[in-house]
Protein backbone atom coordinates (compact mmCIF):
# COMPACT_ATOMS: atom_id res chain seq x y z
CA UNK A 1 0.00 0.00 0.00
CA UNK A 2 3.08 2.23 0.27
CA UNK A 3 5.76 3.12 -1.77
CA UNK A 4 8.65 4.87 -0.53
CA UNK A 5 9.66 8.74 0.37
CA UNK A 6 12.91 9.51 -1.23
CA UNK A 7 16.01 10.57 1.61
CA UNK A 8 14.93 14.15 0.64
CA UNK A 9 11.68 14.12 2.18
CA UNK A 10 9.34 13.89 -0.95
CA UNK A 11 8.06 11.61 -2.27
CA UNK A 12 9.72 9.40 -4.83
CA UNK A 13 8.61 9.25 -8.05
CA UNK A 14 5.08 8.05 -8.41
CA UNK A 15 5.49 7.21 -4.81
CA UNK A 16 1.93 5.90 -3.56
CA UNK A 17 0.20 6.24 -0.11
CA UNK A 18 -2.90 4.14 -0.42
CA UNK A 19 -5.77 4.79 2.25
CA UNK A 20 -7.94 2.33 3.41
CA UNK A 21 -11.03 5.10 4.53
CA UNK A 22 -12.49 6.75 1.66
CA UNK A 23 -12.88 10.90 2.62
CA UNK A 24 -16.57 11.67 3.92
CA UNK A 25 -17.78 14.92 3.95
CA UNK A 26 -21.74 16.25 4.96
CA UNK A 27 -23.00 19.52 4.31
CA UNK A 28 -25.93 19.59 6.66
CA UNK A 29 -28.94 22.13 5.35
CA UNK A 30 -31.73 23.13 7.68
CA UNK A 31 -34.44 24.51 5.87
CA UNK A 32 -34.31 27.95 7.51
CA UNK A 33 -30.80 28.21 5.37
CA UNK A 34 -28.48 27.44 7.82
CA UNK A 35 -25.71 24.85 8.63
CA UNK A 36 -23.49 23.51 10.73
CA UNK A 37 -19.50 23.91 11.33
CA UNK A 38 -17.81 21.39 13.22
CA UNK A 39 -14.73 23.29 15.46
CA UNK A 40 -11.68 20.86 16.12
CA UNK A 41 -8.20 20.54 16.66
CA UNK A 42 -6.25 18.68 13.82
CA UNK A 43 -3.02 17.90 15.43
CA UNK A 44 -1.22 18.11 12.06
CA UNK A 45 -1.98 22.23 11.98
CA UNK A 46 -2.70 22.80 15.30
CA UNK A 47 -4.72 25.63 14.88
CA UNK A 48 -8.53 25.51 15.47
CA UNK A 49 -10.29 24.42 11.97
CA UNK A 50 -13.99 25.18 11.18
CA UNK A 51 -14.97 22.32 8.89
CA UNK A 52 -18.66 20.69 7.89
CA UNK A 53 -18.96 17.34 9.32
CA UNK A 54 -16.46 14.95 7.94
CA UNK A 55 -14.72 11.45 8.95
CA UNK A 56 -13.39 8.28 7.23
CA UNK A 57 -15.82 5.64 5.72
CA UNK A 58 -13.58 2.26 5.90
CA UNK A 59 -13.80 0.02 2.65
CA UNK A 60 -15.71 -2.55 3.97
CA UNK A 61 -18.86 -0.04 4.88
CA UNK A 62 -21.53 1.78 3.00
CA UNK A 63 -20.71 5.10 1.50
CA UNK A 64 -24.29 6.34 2.67
CA UNK A 65 -24.23 4.49 5.81
CA UNK A 66 -20.75 5.47 6.82
CA UNK A 67 -21.79 9.37 6.01
CA UNK A 68 -25.12 8.69 8.17
CA UNK A 69 -23.11 8.20 11.21
CA UNK A 70 -20.64 10.42 10.92
CA UNK A 71 -23.27 13.44 10.79
CA UNK A 72 -25.17 11.12 13.67
CA UNK A 73 -21.62 11.22 15.47
CA UNK A 74 -20.80 14.96 15.24
CA UNK A 75 -23.83 16.87 15.56
CA UNK A 76 -26.40 14.35 16.76
CA UNK A 77 -28.51 14.69 13.69
CA UNK A 78 -30.13 12.48 11.48
CA UNK A 79 -31.26 13.61 7.76
CA UNK A 80 -34.47 12.40 6.07
CA UNK A 81 -32.80 12.94 2.48
CA UNK A 82 -29.22 12.49 1.20
CA UNK A 83 -27.31 13.29 -2.21
CA UNK A 84 -24.19 12.75 -3.29
CA UNK A 85 -23.00 15.95 -4.62
CA UNK A 86 -19.63 15.59 -4.96
CA UNK A 87 -16.68 12.84 -5.37
CA UNK A 88 -13.19 13.26 -6.12
CA UNK A 89 -9.52 12.62 -5.86
CA UNK A 90 -8.24 14.38 -3.00
CA UNK A 91 -4.12 15.19 -3.98
CA UNK A 92 -3.89 12.63 -6.81
CA UNK A 93 -0.70 12.77 -7.65
CA UNK A 94 0.46 11.01 -4.46
CA UNK A 95 -2.50 9.74 -2.72
CA UNK A 96 -5.20 7.45 -4.27
CA UNK A 97 -7.63 9.04 -1.27
CA UNK A 98 -11.24 9.06 -2.73
CA UNK A 99 -13.71 12.03 -1.27
CA UNK A 100 -16.97 11.86 -1.55
CA UNK A 101 -19.67 14.55 -0.37
CA UNK A 102 -23.39 14.25 0.84
CA UNK A 103 -26.04 17.02 0.99
CA UNK A 104 -27.85 16.13 3.74
CA UNK A 105 -31.63 17.85 4.16
CA UNK A 106 -34.92 16.89 5.91
CA UNK A 107 -32.68 17.00 9.63
CA UNK A 108 -33.85 16.52 12.66
CA UNK A 109 -31.97 16.34 16.00
CA UNK A 110 -31.83 12.70 16.99
CA UNK A 111 -29.94 12.89 19.64
CA UNK A 112 -27.99 15.18 21.72
CA UNK A 113 -24.85 16.76 19.93
CA UNK A 114 -22.01 14.69 21.76
CA UNK A 115 -19.24 15.77 23.89
CA UNK A 116 -15.34 15.66 22.61
CA UNK A 117 -14.69 12.05 23.23
CA UNK A 118 -11.24 13.34 25.11
CA UNK A 119 -8.60 13.04 22.08
CA UNK A 120 -10.24 15.50 20.10
CA UNK A 121 -11.75 19.21 21.56
CA UNK A 122 -15.02 19.55 19.77
CA UNK A 123 -17.75 22.10 19.19
CA UNK A 124 -20.39 22.95 16.61
CA UNK A 125 -21.86 26.38 15.55
CA UNK A 126 -25.50 26.60 13.42
CA UNK A 127 -24.75 29.26 11.09
CA UNK A 128 -26.63 31.06 8.07
CA UNK A 129 -24.71 28.95 4.73
CA UNK A 130 -24.32 32.48 3.14
CA UNK A 131 -22.03 33.30 6.45
CA UNK A 132 -20.07 30.01 6.30
CA UNK A 133 -19.57 30.69 2.78
CA UNK A 134 -18.16 34.34 3.22
CA UNK A 135 -16.32 32.76 5.86
CA UNK A 136 -14.61 30.16 3.76
CA UNK A 137 -14.33 33.03 0.74
CA UNK A 138 -12.56 35.50 3.36
CA UNK A 139 -9.56 32.41 4.00
CA UNK A 140 -11.18 31.68 7.31
CA UNK A 141 -11.96 28.38 6.72
CA UNK A 142 -9.06 26.53 4.77
CA UNK A 143 -10.16 22.97 5.19
CA UNK A 144 -10.43 22.29 1.33
CA UNK A 145 -13.33 19.54 1.41
CA UNK A 146 -15.67 21.86 3.31
CA UNK A 147 -14.71 24.87 0.68
CA UNK A 148 -15.54 22.53 -2.01
CA UNK A 149 -19.08 21.60 -0.59
CA UNK A 150 -19.92 24.99 0.59
CA UNK A 151 -19.05 26.42 -2.88
CA UNK A 152 -20.92 23.38 -4.90
CA UNK A 153 -23.94 24.24 -2.51
CA UNK A 154 -23.70 27.45 -3.83
CA UNK A 155 -23.54 26.52 -6.87
CA UNK A 156 -26.47 24.63 -6.93
CA UNK A 157 -28.19 26.64 -5.61
CA UNK A 158 -27.59 29.49 -8.13
CA UNK A 159 -28.49 27.28 -10.86
CA UNK A 160 -32.20 25.79 -9.87
CA UNK A 161 -30.18 22.47 -8.16
CA UNK A 162 -32.21 22.68 -4.81
CA UNK A 163 -35.56 23.66 -4.38
CA UNK A 164 -36.48 27.44 -4.45
CA UNK A 165 -37.08 28.24 -1.02
CA UNK A 166 -34.27 26.47 0.11
CA UNK A 167 -32.12 28.17 -2.28
CA UNK A 168 -33.58 31.55 -1.53
CA UNK A 169 -32.81 30.98 2.58
CA UNK A 170 -29.43 30.04 1.64
CA UNK A 171 -28.48 32.88 -0.69
CA UNK A 172 -30.34 35.34 1.19
CA UNK B 1 8.70 14.01 8.26
CA UNK B 2 6.87 10.65 7.82
CA UNK B 3 6.00 8.96 11.23
CA UNK B 4 3.60 5.55 10.69
CA UNK B 5 1.42 3.65 8.82
CA UNK B 6 -0.18 0.73 11.22
CA UNK B 7 -0.08 -2.56 9.82
CA UNK B 8 -3.63 -2.51 9.07
CA UNK B 9 -2.70 -0.31 6.36
CA UNK B 10 -4.45 2.39 7.55
CA UNK B 11 -2.62 5.58 9.14
CA UNK B 12 -1.46 5.57 12.53
CA UNK B 13 -3.48 7.70 15.19
CA UNK B 14 -2.04 11.43 14.40
CA UNK B 15 0.45 9.94 11.66
CA UNK B 16 1.42 12.61 9.57
CA UNK B 17 2.55 12.75 6.47
CA UNK B 18 4.76 15.95 5.59
CA UNK B 19 5.48 17.20 2.33
CA UNK B 20 8.32 19.03 1.49
CA UNK B 21 5.97 20.99 -1.98
CA UNK B 22 3.12 23.27 -1.25
CA UNK B 23 0.45 22.10 -4.11
CA UNK B 24 -0.12 24.84 -6.73
CA UNK B 25 -3.44 25.22 -8.82
CA UNK B 26 -3.60 28.06 -12.18
CA UNK B 27 -6.92 28.80 -13.29
CA UNK B 28 -5.97 30.73 -16.44
CA UNK B 29 -8.45 32.53 -18.25
CA UNK B 30 -9.02 33.72 -21.55
CA UNK B 31 -10.73 37.58 -22.19
CA UNK B 32 -13.07 35.55 -24.11
CA UNK B 33 -14.09 33.51 -21.23
CA UNK B 34 -12.31 30.66 -22.29
CA UNK B 35 -9.80 28.15 -20.02
CA UNK B 36 -6.83 25.55 -20.77
CA UNK B 37 -7.35 22.17 -19.53
CA UNK B 38 -4.18 19.48 -19.54
CA UNK B 39 -5.00 16.11 -19.74
CA UNK B 40 -2.61 13.48 -18.15
CA UNK B 41 -2.44 10.08 -16.75
CA UNK B 42 -1.62 10.04 -13.25
CA UNK B 43 -0.27 6.84 -12.56
CA UNK B 44 -2.07 6.01 -9.00
CA UNK B 45 -5.55 5.93 -10.76
CA UNK B 46 -4.65 4.99 -14.27
CA UNK B 47 -7.20 6.66 -15.90
CA UNK B 48 -7.08 9.81 -18.00
CA UNK B 49 -7.45 12.87 -16.08
CA UNK B 50 -8.20 16.42 -17.36
CA UNK B 51 -7.36 19.44 -14.99
CA UNK B 52 -6.18 22.60 -14.91
CA UNK B 53 -2.41 23.48 -14.70
CA UNK B 54 -0.59 22.19 -11.48
CA UNK B 55 2.43 21.46 -9.90
CA UNK B 56 4.21 21.27 -6.67
CA UNK B 57 6.09 24.31 -5.65
CA UNK B 58 9.10 23.22 -3.15
CA UNK B 59 9.24 25.78 0.39
CA UNK B 60 12.08 27.52 -1.00
CA UNK B 61 11.23 28.86 -4.53
CA UNK B 62 8.29 31.87 -4.35
CA UNK B 63 4.78 31.10 -4.96
CA UNK B 64 3.93 33.10 -7.89
CA UNK B 65 7.38 32.44 -9.30
CA UNK B 66 6.47 28.42 -8.56
CA UNK B 67 2.86 29.38 -10.25
CA UNK B 68 4.04 31.14 -13.53
CA UNK B 69 6.86 28.67 -13.84
CA UNK B 70 4.46 25.42 -13.71
CA UNK B 71 1.56 27.38 -16.05
CA UNK B 72 4.58 28.22 -18.70
CA UNK B 73 5.58 24.68 -18.78
CA UNK B 74 2.65 23.39 -19.09
CA UNK B 75 0.87 25.54 -21.48
CA UNK B 76 3.52 28.13 -22.59
CA UNK B 77 1.20 30.47 -21.54
CA UNK B 78 2.56 33.64 -19.86
CA UNK B 79 0.16 35.91 -17.39
CA UNK B 80 0.15 39.78 -16.97
CA UNK B 81 -2.12 39.45 -14.13
CA UNK B 82 -1.77 36.74 -10.94
CA UNK B 83 -4.72 36.63 -8.52
CA UNK B 84 -4.28 34.05 -5.42
CA UNK B 85 -7.97 33.02 -4.71
CA UNK B 86 -7.63 29.97 -3.28
CA UNK B 87 -5.19 28.70 0.21
CA UNK B 88 -6.34 25.10 1.73
CA UNK B 89 -5.19 22.51 3.28
CA UNK B 90 -5.74 19.51 1.76
CA UNK B 91 -6.87 16.02 3.35
CA UNK B 92 -5.73 17.87 6.59
CA UNK B 93 -5.80 14.58 8.74
CA UNK B 94 -3.26 12.44 7.41
CA UNK B 95 -1.12 15.10 5.80
CA UNK B 96 -0.37 18.73 5.95
CA UNK B 97 0.03 19.76 2.12
CA UNK B 98 -0.89 23.19 1.83
CA UNK B 99 -2.66 23.81 -1.82
CA UNK B 100 -2.33 27.43 -3.21
CA UNK B 101 -4.73 28.33 -6.33
CA UNK B 102 -3.98 31.47 -8.51
CA UNK B 103 -6.49 32.82 -11.36
CA UNK B 104 -4.01 33.55 -14.11
CA UNK B 105 -5.78 36.81 -16.43
CA UNK B 106 -3.97 38.92 -19.24
CA UNK B 107 -2.71 35.73 -21.13
CA UNK B 108 0.02 35.55 -24.19
CA UNK B 109 1.43 32.52 -26.02
CA UNK B 110 4.78 32.94 -25.31
CA UNK B 111 5.91 29.28 -26.06
CA UNK B 112 4.96 26.79 -28.13
CA UNK B 113 2.64 24.44 -25.66
CA UNK B 114 5.13 21.71 -24.77
CA UNK B 115 5.46 18.14 -25.77
CA UNK B 116 5.15 15.60 -22.63
CA UNK B 117 8.41 14.42 -21.05
CA UNK B 118 8.26 10.88 -21.87
CA UNK B 119 7.00 9.60 -18.19
CA UNK B 120 3.68 11.76 -18.67
CA UNK B 121 1.30 11.72 -21.54
CA UNK B 122 0.49 15.22 -21.94
CA UNK B 123 -2.55 17.03 -23.99
CA UNK B 124 -3.92 20.34 -23.56
CA UNK B 125 -7.83 22.02 -24.67
CA UNK B 126 -9.36 25.29 -24.58
CA UNK B 127 -12.59 24.81 -23.70
CA UNK B 128 -15.15 27.50 -22.33
CA UNK B 129 -15.05 28.02 -19.04
CA UNK B 130 -18.89 27.08 -18.20
CA UNK B 131 -18.51 23.70 -20.55
CA UNK B 132 -15.29 23.16 -17.96
CA UNK B 133 -17.37 23.67 -14.90
CA UNK B 134 -20.39 21.73 -16.42
CA UNK B 135 -17.86 18.47 -16.85
CA UNK B 136 -16.77 19.00 -13.39
CA UNK B 137 -20.16 19.16 -11.81
CA UNK B 138 -21.16 16.61 -14.09
CA UNK B 139 -18.50 14.12 -12.20
CA UNK B 140 -16.44 14.48 -15.58
CA UNK B 141 -13.89 15.77 -13.66
CA UNK B 142 -12.55 14.28 -10.63
CA UNK B 143 -9.28 16.37 -9.24
CA UNK B 144 -10.39 17.61 -5.96
CA UNK B 145 -8.07 21.36 -6.36
CA UNK B 146 -9.76 21.56 -10.31
CA UNK B 147 -12.89 21.09 -9.13
CA UNK B 148 -12.23 23.61 -6.36
CA UNK B 149 -10.73 26.23 -8.45
CA UNK B 150 -13.47 26.15 -11.50
CA UNK B 151 -16.34 26.75 -8.42
CA UNK B 152 -14.44 29.61 -7.06
CA UNK B 153 -13.90 31.43 -10.33
CA UNK B 154 -18.13 30.65 -10.88
CA UNK B 155 -18.65 32.43 -7.44
CA UNK B 156 -16.44 35.16 -8.17
CA UNK B 157 -18.33 35.87 -11.21
CA UNK B 158 -21.76 35.60 -10.05
CA UNK B 159 -20.89 37.68 -6.84
CA UNK B 160 -19.21 40.25 -9.00
CA UNK B 161 -15.46 39.26 -8.19
CA UNK B 162 -14.43 39.64 -11.06
CA UNK B 163 -14.55 42.38 -14.45
CA UNK B 164 -18.59 41.97 -16.22
CA UNK B 165 -17.23 41.30 -19.21
CA UNK B 166 -15.48 38.68 -18.42
CA UNK B 167 -17.93 37.23 -15.91
CA UNK B 168 -20.34 37.63 -18.60
CA UNK B 169 -18.18 35.43 -20.97
CA UNK B 170 -17.37 33.27 -18.63
CA UNK B 171 -21.30 33.07 -17.34
CA UNK B 172 -22.26 32.68 -21.45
Amino acid sequence: EFDAVAPTGRPALYGLVGFKNRAMAILPLHEDGTTVLVGQNRLPFGDYSWEIPEGGCPLDEDLLVGAQRELLEETGLAAADWQEILRVQLSNSVTDELAIGYLATGLSQVEEAPEGDGTEDIVRVRVPFREALDAAMAGWISDMLTVAMLLKAYHMAREGGLPRNLAKAMLG
